[in-house]
């Protein structure tokens, strides 16, 4: 039965039963480890021979395609978020949060978007269908709605919240990832996806990425309006055309063209529709669709805001840019890596109709989802990311078993100060004391020791300097 | 086929149907609306009459029992949390944190514990049981499990993370709340819980709670082991009767001590059980159980640990705390307001022996939870709760609508300066503007005027003084 089970959970490589532990040790910001990892995770086989006598051991991995964030790699989550955070206050934005948990129904569109595929639903105890959020675009919606005529228009709201997909395949890619969205509801004018963007440039600035990294494709969902509507295609198969467009690069051209035509999209239209997607400037596009089209107005707006902002370099049209949820109406955009390596980094756009399709009134609106995955992989690639080490201003010990209670009130003291202070709670000889400062990267060691602490003094050793002296306890 | 599904969906509340938007608004941090809207809340009925006709309207509350965080909410939201990193961080701790869906088996314990009844647990797409997590302890014991060796003890760890629990009975209780936890691996000593205590009083003092608010139930499970040791019941009894004495004032004690004989413990064995737990001082445990034993060793070193540190009035001995989860092994302990009104604020203790019930070696911990809920109930009943407003230290509009591109470019250069900007994206009067200006709490109004935009220059006009000047583009 032992060797069936292992048979069962590791099928694909021999040699990972053996020491099997270290290499399960997850890395929540490394998408190699969790590549190399795909193969010889189980849920249930973990357990080594040696624990098979005892208490049946866990399996001490998170759930495939999640993340542990052990202390190194929160400090770097931390550091994400704590960008993310300030970028939006920077432009004035609150910060938001909703239920991880929805109702499905919120997330259900009858556009094909790989989203729904992948939804991370269930049936609770109380029988009603629940999702774990896949997105948090729906969210925000349903809380709008929600608060009505109370709400002063525009709103400028983000959030930082974990998303869930349920991934059939095995791609390497994670089950739940953090995505930073920024939203502007109420606002009509292109002003709001030109703040947007000048968000995420700004972001990139301040993490260090430059305009030679990485870029902005954009475009408008109008082009493609414009195309079906001169094949007089309906407009309720809209969305269903832009998440297939959304394929392209992804499958095959004729698998694009089978999957349009299946939409009932006419031979002419079809290649009317893969030559607009094809164009690379707004000339072309303006001898293609004509100097009056809505979508054309929009862009040229964009492109001369993004003068303004300083932004040009940073910002290039790609007619092919459309993105995956059914939900966008108008601007397109996505944020991409020069070195075509990664997948998007980020997308986003206008979504003036997603309330009514909740049964509301229509409200305009725009917004972007930036992730923290692919960022992460980034900013490995260009050997930007930040060296990120604890800190503590003191580490105390005493130097006596009896004086464990004195070195408890000098810790408690010091941070009535706002000093923080990691106590040593055990007896300790003094050299492993300097390895755990080592550690925890203390500026200051204070030694509670009995020939000062008669003198109401404590020893202090200054660990960049190597300064030590004696001070009283009321100066520390 | 209307009114059956309101019948359906509204039992309780005639009066829940018309005008149900308002009063279905939800409040994050408010436990009285939630317990108003108990009765008249249901997935599917939210639908007012009035949207019959057109797309369905979705139902635009959270899931029964869980959150949305709107602005306001949110930055009480984030001062809490700020709160606990910032007293984690000056003792020295850092943050880590687990996946909030992890394998079910995790939190199944064979000890009759509420939240194992109470666990929202599901099966994947995968067949995997999976659970919304209800606490974090067994998350952390597993990552440290998962380090193993690679890991330096002490580890004096943190995490703020969103734990689940699905509540049958309608209590007016949420489904999910927020918990700060602080937890200490690889310490044998009572210092470690002193620790522990020393961080929640200082963030009590931090958020304005003294000592006359509320206060800490302190005890050991040592005192009921040595109970069941004389009497000779088996240790495996002992995690089963920790969490049937728990119930003590939930319960009536007639039923408590039926629960206690199930458990095979005698007449005799009941009785002194009770008498034992009724002891408010460690004096009379001391008559009861010797001078010499464990449990009053840990207590009083303890105490004596909390007048070092200076807590002392903060901390009262109580037999009668046990703390529900079957893990805890010593020292147990709970918050609780001394009004009486209020559920138990945090909790927390010792559980040396977690790692091994999930088949790993035993590694001395302690630790504590503490919800998001309790302390704001507290904080409102003590009109403590912090006037958070929006800040923005800029709002920057055009009088013009010609010069709103250059509006942007103001805001661009004021932000790039760390300066953070309400942009005005739409041609509004100037009335609006002020209005928006108070809203957002923002500090100055830049207006983009034509006639000072052409000398390069802004009308400024402080908005606490009511000065108003030009400035140069390049002074902003």
């Amino acid at each position: 039965a032992v060797l069936r089970s292992i048979r069962h959970g590791v099928p694909f490589f021999s040699h990972s039963f053996c020491g099997a532990q270290a290499r399960f040790t997850s890395s929540a910001y490394s998408e190699l480890d969790n590549n190399a990892r795909q193969g010889n995770r189980s849920g249930s086989v973990a357990t080594p021979p040696s624990h098979l006598d005892s208490t049946k051991r866990i399996d001490v991995n998170p759930p495939k395609g999640t993340r542990d964030f052990p202390p190194e790699e929160m400090r770097l989550r931390s550091w994400l978020f704590q960008n993310f955070r300030e970028v939006s206050q920077l432009f004035g934005f609150e910060e938001v949060d909703f239920p991880v948990l929805e109702a499905e129904a919120l997330f259900i569109r009858k556009a094909g978007e790989e989203i729904r595929d992948q939804l991370y639903g269930f049936e609770d105890h109380g029988n009603r269908r629940v999702a774990l959020r896949p997105e948090l675009t729906p969210s925000l919606a349903r809380l709008v709605m929600q608060k009505g005529k109370s709400l002063s228009l525009p709103l400028k709201w983000f959030a930082i919240g974990q998303c869930w997909r349920y991934e059939r395949m095995t791609r390497g890619r994670r089950r739940e990832h953090y995505q930073w969205n920024m939203d502007i509801i109420g606002v009509t004018d292109v002003t709001a996806e030109a703040e947007l963007l000048s968000s995420i440039v700004t972001f990139f600035k301040r993490i260090g990425i430059t305009e030679s990294d990485v870029g902005f494709k954009i475009s408008s969902r109008k082009v493609l309006q414009e195309v079906l509507r001169r094949f007089s295609i309906p407009d309720g198969l809209f969305g269903r055309v832009c998440v297939i467009i959304d394929k392209l690069g992804k499958i095959s051209i004729d698998d694009i063209k089978s999957e349009l035509r299946s939409a009932e999209l006419s031979e002419e239209a079809v290649e009317d529709l893969l030559q607009i997607l094809s164009l690379k400037s707004l000339n072309e596009l303006e001898v293609k669709l004509g100097a009056s089209a809505e979508a054309l107005f929009e862009l040229k707006q964009l492109f001369s805001l993004g003068e303004k902002y300083g932004y040009s370099d940073w910002i290039q049209f790609d007619a092919s840019v459309v993105r995956g949820l059914a939900y966008y109406t108008g601007i397109v955009f996505e944020g991409f890596d020069r070195e075509g390596k990664l997948r998007a980094i980020c997308g986003g756009g206008r979504y003036d109709k997603l309330m009514s399709t909740f049964g509301g009134d229509d409200i305009p609106a725009c917004g972007f989802g930036f992730g923290d995955a692919v960022i992460v992989e980034l900013l490995k690639d260009k050997g930007l990311l930040p060296e990120l080490r604890q800190q503590v201003e003191n580490i105390v010990c005493s130097l006596d078993g009896n004086l464990r209670n004195a070195a408890s009130s000098v810790a408690g003291r010091l941070r009535e100060r706002g000093q923080s202070v990691d106590l040593v709670l055990e007896n300790k000889p003094l050299k492993w004391v300097f390895k755990r400062a080592e550690r925890v990267n203390a500026k200051r060691l204070i030694m509670v020791g009995s020939q000062e602490w008669e003198k109401g003094m404590v020893r202090v050793k200054n660990l960049g300097t190597g300064e030590q002296y004696d001070v009283a306890l009321h100066d520390l």
